[in-house]
């Protein structure tokens, strides 16, 4: 039987125990389809998410925040966490899906220190693997009581359409050199926000919140998803391992659109000249770093990280949640925008 | 207001009648997700669907053999063909996600005489798109009728898992040379049964049909799934187009592990040999052809293409199905298995 304890009032003892019901409940649907010819394909989805192969092990799963947000948004709108792990398997599952897609588009060999999908597999059979994952999110949904099946089952694929165009403006900007920073909300609100919003108002759907309540859930999960991204852009040029010495972390290097890059191009002619004059050397971090601050790019994305996060809060409180998952999930929120990588 | 008229009697007179349905509907999901940053994205669709850029119209859109079977397994079942268009429209959703990543894993630089997306667009881009009409497919069956849609939501997210199992074979096969014709059906199933057997079971589904009516209509659909292929293989290779002087056309020239090779591979050492040695010359088709006729693959093959026609048109009598739609639907399945092209 299905216990009903509730989750706990610290993230650090949420995440122990419940990460094991999160992978056993993930494990279910993808060995689901376990038959001898699919067996290199099976693998292929476990090495994925972190259960077989070298390096397998917590470090390779990931921290599973999205499952995470599910079953303590569940838990605060005062449902039993138990009843959204399909859920939660279900948005995990898209968020790998999204994964396997990106390295190939983005040509990453490695990811979380091992190979990505394509790098060991080829491109062919990663497209095809990260399809089975998409597959797979929407088959976890159907283990959902019928009363909130409808709304959840409708919700998960206009989430999946959101996820392809936040990737197509990202892919997109990757040619245009007139962007500033209204480019970046778009995209990353399909390409994080979205999902995160989903998160939040899929717990509380579980746990019968309705109207009023059910958005402000969604509104946390969106603002929250928001300041994920920006602060996470924030490590990208000014985090320990972005910045030190000369760094091939950085997100200068690699030229990805972020928050400050797009803030500074839209301000600064001397950064948009260097910017669009080709790639940026490992050596070159330090002194773009310094040309973005003077731009005002580090005060501008600080304070929208900490504007998100404030308006992330807020409408956690209107959501009145119960007081207990509350502090869980004020924890994980704070986790979010005040991690060092 | 909804026009209630029923399809007509003839193949003929129901494409004509109803194609225009068909297009209006999935015109209406894919253009729903407009907005100006995204027009690019929306054009790459409306590009791969037929509608837009050189080549555009009939041809390029395909005969939409899904939908129509959609539409007419309804009708047959005892429903209003409209009610079904959402669903007509998520397997042409679907089918279409499949064939731009197949195109892409394929290396295939042509569909129907147009540029495939990836060769236009670049192969991120396209893996993209795809994924959107993937979304989208699922998005197309938030409109039926709440007393069908937990059905079809759960049924889709199956058959999309099936497909990428088919297709993990598909790309498998490649590389392994000890094959025969037991191989063949777990893959065809996945690629092309489970679909037109989701197509035949949503018809029924939406026109009210349950339970042992429900499973003919499936089982309908699955062996003419089969029987499309298997014929779809013997054009391949004996068909004018595949077996014409030096034909770059054949099944034999690109490598493809069809039934007639398959059974081949199985009974003929001199033909494995030779399949086995290197990619086949435009200039040996007719000899191995011939060597595969000798083999008997061929009497084979248009055995079991024979068989499962029959056997999809008892089914489709069990089924018991409505006098007037009936004749257009043993009409299209039969044209599946006689085509000429």
């Amino acid at each position: 039987m299905m216990s009903t304890e509730s989750i706990a009032t610290s993230l650090e003892g949420v995440r122990r125990r419940v990460k094991p019901a999160i992978e056993a409940e993930l494990q279910r649907y993808v060995n689901a389809a376990e038959e001898a010819g699919l067996a290199e394909m099976q693998h292929m989805l476990r090495f994925h998410l972190g259960w077989e192969g070298p390096g397998a092990g917590d470090k390779a799963t990931g921290k599973r925040i999205r499952p995470l947000l599910v079953l303590l948004s569940c838990e605060a709108a005062g449902g039993a966490w138990q009843a959204a792990l399909p859920a939660a398997a279900a948005v995990e599952l898209l968020h790998n899906f999204s994964l396997i897609h990106d390295d190939i588009q983005d040509n990453s060999r490695t990811r979380r220190g091992r190979p990505t999908l394509w790098a060991q597999w080829g491109v062919a059979q990663a497209i095809n693997a990260g399809d089975a994952l998409f597959a797979l999110a929407h088959v976890a949904l159907e283990d959902l009581e019928d009363a909130v099946y409808p709304q959840a089952a409708k919700l998960l694929p206009r989430v999946s359409l959101e996820l392809t165009q936040g990737q197509y403006l990202d892919l997109a900007y990757e040619d245009k050199p007139d962007l500033d920073a209204s480019a970046y909300w778009p995209m990353v609100r399909g390409k994080t926000a979205v999902l995160l919003s989903a998160c939040t108002r899929l717990g509380a759907l579980v746990a019968g919140a309705r109207d009023a309540q059910l958005s402000e859930y969604a509104h946390f999960g969106e603002k929250l998803g928001l300041a994920f991204q920006v602060y996470d852009d924030l490590l990208g040029i000014w985090g320990d391992e972005a910045l030190t010495g000369k760094s091939a972390h950085s997100d200068l290097v690699s030229g990805k659109k972020s928050l400050p890059v797009l803030y500074a191009l839209g301000r600064s002619e001397e950064f948009a000249r260097r910017w669009n004059n080709g790639k940026i050397a490992a050596e070159e971090v330090a002194d773009l770093a310094a040309l973005l601050e003077a731009a005002g790019a580090r005060q501008y994305v600080e304070g929208e990280a900490r504007r998100l996060t404030k308006e992330a809060l807020e409408a956690l409180e209107r959501a009145q949640p119960a007081a207990e998952a509350t502090a869980a999930l004020r924890e994980l929120a704070e986790e979010l925008v005040t991690r060092e990588a």
